[in-house]
């Protein structure tokens, strides 16, 4: 059997998404039984100079959908990072999910020699071989910026206390 | 190009171990500029029911070693987890990459529709292929672990400041 790109990338990314969207539903909870907005929640930050809950999210949705089109070889759509509520944000997790299963899992299991181009802040481009994009940069960064939020509350989902090694 | 286990993994897990050992200098510089006791950082966790920062250097290592070793089909090494300083803990982390570097990638390669098992906390254990192995239990689980790192200070190593989508 063949271990293919679409298959590291397209799958995981799904089974992050479905899980920060899950993660928010226990936001959601908390907040109504902790009787606080949950405004307070998505823009609660682990340190200041992180990102608050909300841009994590978006930022992993991008990750998940600029990335995947990216080995595809095609555009990906814009979103305007305009949410202000958990709704709002499962709607973009979603929204994100059905657009990963618009791609053609050929087009990504055929770019690991092709060069990816991808912005690297706000002025500069990355550039790297598409096995070593994907293996590189997007999976660590997504899981990164899932795991930014799992660490916020409430972390009844976090991962750790079910892990072994 | 063919793309494969050894590929996703091996290289990934390198990068991952470095960049934990860097993120323990900063801890000792931090400490020490601070002049608090380094084993204060190693005792540190994000919250009450997480696991503290040596720990999870221990639980990143055990994945990186444990899980390569599983898709080789051979037996890894077992550690003493008794690690209560830095450098005991860069150490066990320059050990782990050394020991990937003893596997056979073709062994890996060829793992993909071969059973995992694997333990699942205490008593259970978990069944898996070895691509689904990969790309579902090891990969996310090891990036977690490390990102419960990169969030305890000292910060400035934290990768969010440089991500782009």
């Amino acid at each position: 059997m063949s271990f293919s790109m679409s298959q590291a990338s397209l799958p995981a990314l799904q089974i992050g998404l479905d899980a920060l969207s899950a993660v928010l539903d226990k936001a959601a909870a908390f907040a109504a039984a902790k009787k606080i907005e949950p405004a307070v929640l998505l823009n609660s930050r682990l340190s200041p100079d992180m990102f608050a809950l909300a841009r994590q999210v978006q930022i992993a949705t991008d990750l998940a959908k600029n990335g995947s089109a990216r080995l595809a070889g095609v555009e990906p759509p814009r979103y305007e990072d305009n949410e202000t509520t958990i709704d709002q944000l499962k709607a973009r997790l979603a929204k994100t999910a059905a657009y990963l299963k618009t791609l053609d899992p050929k087009q990504i299991d055929a770019s690991g020699d092709r060069q990816i181009t991808f912005p690297l802040g706000p002025t500069n481009k990355g550039h790297m071989k598409g096995d070593d994009y994907l293996n590189h940069f997007m999976l660590p960064n997504f899981y990164f910026h899932l795991t930014a939020h799992t660490a916020v509350r409430p972390r009844r989902h976090s991962p750790s206390r079910f892990t072994s090694r």
